[in-house]
């Protein structure tokens, strides 16, 4: 049996891919009505911050993975050292926990980085200004505070104001170099703890307002040899990490075609959910197989282009009344709901478009993104 | 929310579906360790042969369909007049629960079936022998008794042997040639209640023991127009019968390339699991689309040809740790597992194989039938 942590969409993505494999997942979300608790019997109400709560889950389960990156690193170590297998383990996970450590490992692991400082002083922030230039990025390598970790500074004054709050608040910060990027890519991998990986296509996604809105399968126009740096960068950071599951490294591709690593997730991804409906293996069954250590699934793509578009709560109560229009309008469009309630700019569900062979790349995006449009209510027609 | 009668694999199937569309499910499972109920939360236990567990289900839910056709069409009836929605409808589904009144209705429609003969009398089992000759077929019209429904009866003794019993038991028998077919075909169309049709490619299945054990899609070297022309009955019955919901027409091609049909079930069906991997839309999504009235999905298939393969039940109880083999020696094969114990004899699970491109037909039947034969513990190499 598969304990998630997390009653999320990924969690509730992941008891769709159990179903298929016969395999029993249990779930620990905080509410009843979270999206994977609507969807899985035998969940169990309870606070990943709270340790005997997770202990009491870990004890009913086989193998313990991730709806998020937010249980703490310490309750790991321990459920590890208590016998619970946990994947990702913990040494791997504080990599996707806390950005500071990331960023130490991958540059000494010599994987490509935007230029970065920890900032543990004033005159820190100002070397940093006179190294890389204003405006920067200061981010707090976990978390953050009043829902936010990450701030453009635009000069010495504001770097400083941001840090003074975080001291007060306990909150570490790292700097980088704001990056001129032209766009971001995702290259997603599986690794098991025996070893085995798996590459999917790496993959374009469109971010606005920090909020991933679409994704390109594969990332249109890139080179071949880009494509194998991204897999081969991603494949490393698996092994060297000991990643157990699902791995994506997004990136940053910048004009001269260069790759930066931005952030790391270690479980299923936005950015991987075409694969649900665009290739052999998508990420939920792929994670489950890695986490049980089977065998990898077969990553191919099952269309020439896939778009997945994301479906952003707006202005409409109920989603379920555009389903008619949309699927009336494009057959082949997947819908995918992840019941919750809708609130403005929460990730509500999203939608996978197979391109058909023959047609313009451009004709896939614009019926993922109309379907995706309708159903948050930006468009009616 | 759309309420299933009957917790077997079919539900279980549909529950997937169910959690992509944001679709809640409620089923009615006679055990808790149902293939349904061990995924699907809110299920209830209750017998569907007992009218007020039926009706107090049925209070529950916005739409009521089904996983088998066992629930007495009384029943649905009086549910229908007490305005539940019964999808497909008690109108419909009598066609697919009495044998008889399917021949009645499918030869006034000018439909081409075997000869058929209601048994009333001892004349009438000669008369039907004298013109069709023996060996022939008898049927229960619905159910059967000792767990049998139908015989092959070399002579007349024997039909009047058979014929005797069924009298005593209260069960009505249905004659019909032993036709001698090449193959047997599947026609599945989707209906909803507004009247839109989708068909499916026509399948070819392998029946051994009559028991499906494969389906090879589209149907190999069935010309255009003796697809175009099952899929045509499929519309047919599927719009004078009134169905909604998915309908799969069994049928046998004879060697003379004509067409006869053989059963009629009103649900997803076996000869459709191909699609869950096989076409943009699914069989169990399309059949929540067609229910709930909403607009079908495409039905286009996403590889040159699939093959699915039945897991039947054999030597091995625990059939979990045969996946390890199974993944490892064909990344490509996709598993679905029921839940169920196994039994043997008993359908447990079924393998989708996507044919590679160029690859000949062959090679994809033989990665299906390893996979199926070894998970069933028929192989172990």
């Amino acid at each position: 049996m598969v304990g998630v942590v997390g009653g999320g969409q990924l969690a509730r993505m992941m008891q769709q891919a159990a179903i298929g494999l016969g395999v029993e997942l249990r779930v620990l979300a905080q509410r009843s009505d979270d999206p994977a608790a609507q969807v899985t019997p035998g969940t169990v109400i309870g606070d990943h911050h709270d340790f005997e709560a997770l202990k009491a889950f870990a004890a009913q389960v086989d193998v313990l993975t991730f709806d998020h990156e937010h249980v703490p690193t310490d309750f790991l170590h321990e459920l590890e050292a208590a016998g619970v297998a946990v994947r990702p383990g913990p040494d791997a996970l504080v990599y996707a926990q806390d950005k500071g450590l990331m960023r130490q490992r991958l540059s000494a692991l010599g994987l490509p980085c935007p230029e970065w400082r920890l900032v543990a002083s004033d005159d820190d922030l100002a070397d940093f200004g006179t190294t890389v230039g204003f405006p920067y990025v200061l981010k707090a390598t976990r978390g953050g505070y009043d829902g936010r970790g990450v701030w453009v500074v635009g000069d010495l004054a504001e770097a400083k104001a941001v840090w003074a709050e975080a001291v007060e608040r306990g909150v570490t910060l790292l700097a980088e170099v704001k990056v001129p990027f032209v766009r971001e890519l995702s290259a997603q991998v599986a690794r098991s703890p025996h070893g085995q990986a798996a590459a999917y296509p790496v993959v374009e996604s469109l971010q606005i307002d920090g909020i991933c809105r679409e994704v390109y399968v594969p990332a249109p126009g890139l080179s071949e040899a880009a494509a194998l740096d991204a897999q081969r960068i991603a494949l490393t950071v698996a092994k060297e990490l000991g990643v157990t599951g699902m791995l994506a490294v997004e990136m940053f591709e910048t004009a001269d075609g260069s790759i930066l690593i931005n952030e790391l997730a270690m479980r299923p991804h936005n950015s991987g959910h075409w694969s649900m409906d665009g290739a052999v293996t998508g990420q939920f069954e792929q994670h489950l197989r890695a986490v049980l250590d089977l065998p990898l699934g077969l990553v191919k793509p099952v269309a020439p282009v896939v778009v997945m578009a994301n479906v952003l709560g707006l202005d409409l109560p109920e989603v379920y009344p555009a389903y008619k229009h949309v699927m009336a309008h494009d057959p082949g469009v997947k819908v995918h709901m992840y019941g919750k309630a809708v609130k403005p700019g929460r990730k509500i569900g999203h939608v996978n478009v197979l391109g058909l062979p023959g047609r313009p790349f451009e004709d896939t995006v614009e019926r993922a993104r109309h379907a995706a449009a309708y159903l948050r209510g930006e468009i009616d027609e």
